[in-house]
């Protein structure tokens, strides 16, 4: 099985564009990406990318194409949606590939534009991720699912919004130093506890905004990196992934996230790791809640434990073990569609040192991405290492 | 790397079934193929699956999930969209997780539903595989832009309306016995001649019909394959895939279709095989002017030589090499999201001797399929062998 390592990282800053296009927000993440790997455009062999709703928000499906040109590409390119985990499937596609012996050079990313979209509409064309038959047509948006998920876990394993409101304060501070995250804005717990409720108990800052964004990395085997002396110090080294049923009706439980949890043992397994080795994680906290469930799925928490985190200061910046450095989506910003390989370019820096962050964790060796989809019914997760 | 067999197919009917969903659509080729596969529920690691224009025709992304329970199954799935390639790339993709170790067994199909639209609805819901910037908001739509390749054909290469028509006929004439073919109509050149115009030189009679419908595959390591004693005859021997411009007005020459061409030159190179040792093809025949673009690509015919085959009799039934003997896109029906894996069912069956027009190629050993997406700005080809 080949090596899968990360030759080139690269972002657009997170916020609202409603006037470019979604090309042009791609093409600036993959020059950048392109730019830092330094590898000549004819060496790449394809393009994953991911997008989840394109064709409503810009009438354009069949996306691969038309974003393997902006990137001055001319391989095959082919589009995941996997709601707000597409770019994360497409990463672990990508992975795959390379492992097989596919191919030697991928550039693998993701792109969404919602700004564009009215607030109602935006909210209905996010809910296209959820079950239309069973949740949509009675009523169920994004904000509602995850308020079902925060009151099962109060009801089993306690917690409050005190709780919940120290993630967001968390998240917005570690946000302040990256320049490509939308909000730039301290808040307190004050702040946040009197936000209004959006849907009980979730309030205005339990939730991501809606952001424009793109991000792209190079990936390369392992056999292509040393034959051309790249310099690509982080290595793929676990890849998982878990499925769940899509509708929450049709679910055991609530209060955790079964699909995540598959996905982090698999991950681990692949890299031949425990929980306890992993020193960083970017994790999807598309509300407060989701960060929660999210550290008890990567097996950092037992359930029910993991509520109290950021209040303790065990995922703050000054904790054993960080979560959300970038600000995760709550402050950095969540377009949908690139929000999974944004977690990977965060994370590549931080480990290779030269996040803004990176003085949090300067001897971070293995860090963990987590991205979801929908109501986590799709999961991934990847790990990541600093070679020695 | 893995070998990749083929344990189960299954199809849906193609036709129009306003009245169903896609989930149970997509439920009835699963369970046909997972029948035939006769493997347990517990040992599916991975679903991936094709579909184009869910969000539009069902406001449903995120099929993924959905199709997964639908099909029985509680593993991870993964949706894909490349235009009318969309299960050709998923079918890709779920053999490169398993050559690379990823995955034993996968199910891999697609599904679209396009009668619930009305027309000129889904005549627009299919142009968001163009691209909506240069092509879409010009007027293009899928029967102009093919008009203009087969206008760009002609000048270049000679043939004319009564070529096409050939071709028109040979595959409804083989849809005649096809139980899961939408047309069960025999039609003469004449009647293809005398069909209205849909955009010059295109006629009716050049068009695919509009098509609901679902088709699966069951792919299994060659390991498990043989530790678990089962029937897979067929094998997959190679897979290649290619990428053009999205926009017409962006590439050199219209026509002919290098992205094919690119594809079908990595599968063959994949299944160290030629051209010659094809014995059988199932290739993207949305207009009839995209069979003859295909037998060029796939190496079949010098540029401008494929034009003929038809009128020759040498892609019929009684052929020398045999050519959508499943009636193809044009009589079987297209449901777009589903036809790269149809493409695969059909030859499959066409292979192991069970297909209803296996008697026409009662040696084949070696089948193609061709799958295309827009304007071929996306190709997908696979090469399939009877195992000895």
């Amino acid at each position: 099985m080949n090596d899968v390592r990360i030759a080139g990282v690269g972002l657009t800053k997170f916020g609202r564009y409603p006037e470019r296009t979604g090309r042009d927000l791609f093409a600036e993440a993959a020059l950048a990406a392109r730019d830092e790997a330094g590898i000549s455009r004819g060496d790449y062999d394809e393009v994953h990318y991911g997008n989840f709703m394109g064709e409503l928000a810009e009438g354009q499906g069949h996306q691969g194409p038309v974003v393997a040109e902006a990137a001055g590409l001319d391989c095959p390119a082919t589009r995941y949606e996997s709601a707000c985990a597409s770019a994360g499937v497409a990463f672990r596609q990508a992975v795959q590939t390379i492992r097989g012996g596919g191919a030697d050079v991928v550039l693998v990313g993701g792109m969404e534009r919602m700004n564009n979209l009215g607030t109602s509409e935006v909210t209905r064309s996010l809910a296209i991720a959820a079950d239309e038959l069973f949740e949509v047509r009675a009523g169920v948006t994004f904000p509602g699912a995850y308020a079902l998920m925060a009151r099962a876990y109060f009801d089993e394993f306690g917690g409050d919004n005190e709780d919940l409101a120290h993630i967001a304060v968390k998240n917005h501070a570690n946000a302040m130093t990256n320049e490509y995250a939308q909000f730039h804005r301290e808040i307190t717990v004050e702040d946040a506890l009197e936000s209004p409720v959006v849907a009980d108990p979730l309030t205005l800052y339990d939730a991501c905004p809606i952001t424009d964004g793109a991000s792209a990395v190079v990936l390369v085997s392992g056999d292509y990196a040393d034959e051309n002396g790249l310099d690509a110090p982080v290595r793929v080294a676990g890849s998982g992934q878990g499925g769940d049923k899509a509708a929450l009706q049709d679910r055991e439980y609530l209060a955790q996230t079964p699909a995540a949890t598959k996905a982090a043992e698999m991950a681990y397994a692949d890299a031949a790791i425990t929980p306890d080795d992993v020193d960083v994680a970017e994790v999807h906290d598309c509300f407060t809640i989701a960060e929660v469930l999210a550290l008890e799925s990567l097996g950092f928490y037992e359930p029910g434990e993991g509520i109290g985190a950021a209040a303790r200061g065990e995922t703050t910046r000054d904790g054993d073990r960080p979560v959300n450095l970038s600000g995760g989506l709550k402050a950095k910003g969540h377009p949908v569609g690139a929000t999974g390989t944004a977690q990977v370019v965060e994370m590549t820096k931080l480990l290779r040192g030269d996040h803004a962050n990176s003085d949090a964790v300067p001897d971070a060796r293995v860090g963990v991405t987590h991205n979801a989809g929908g109501t986590v019914a799709s999961a991934v997760v990847h790990v990541l290492e600093v070679m020695n």
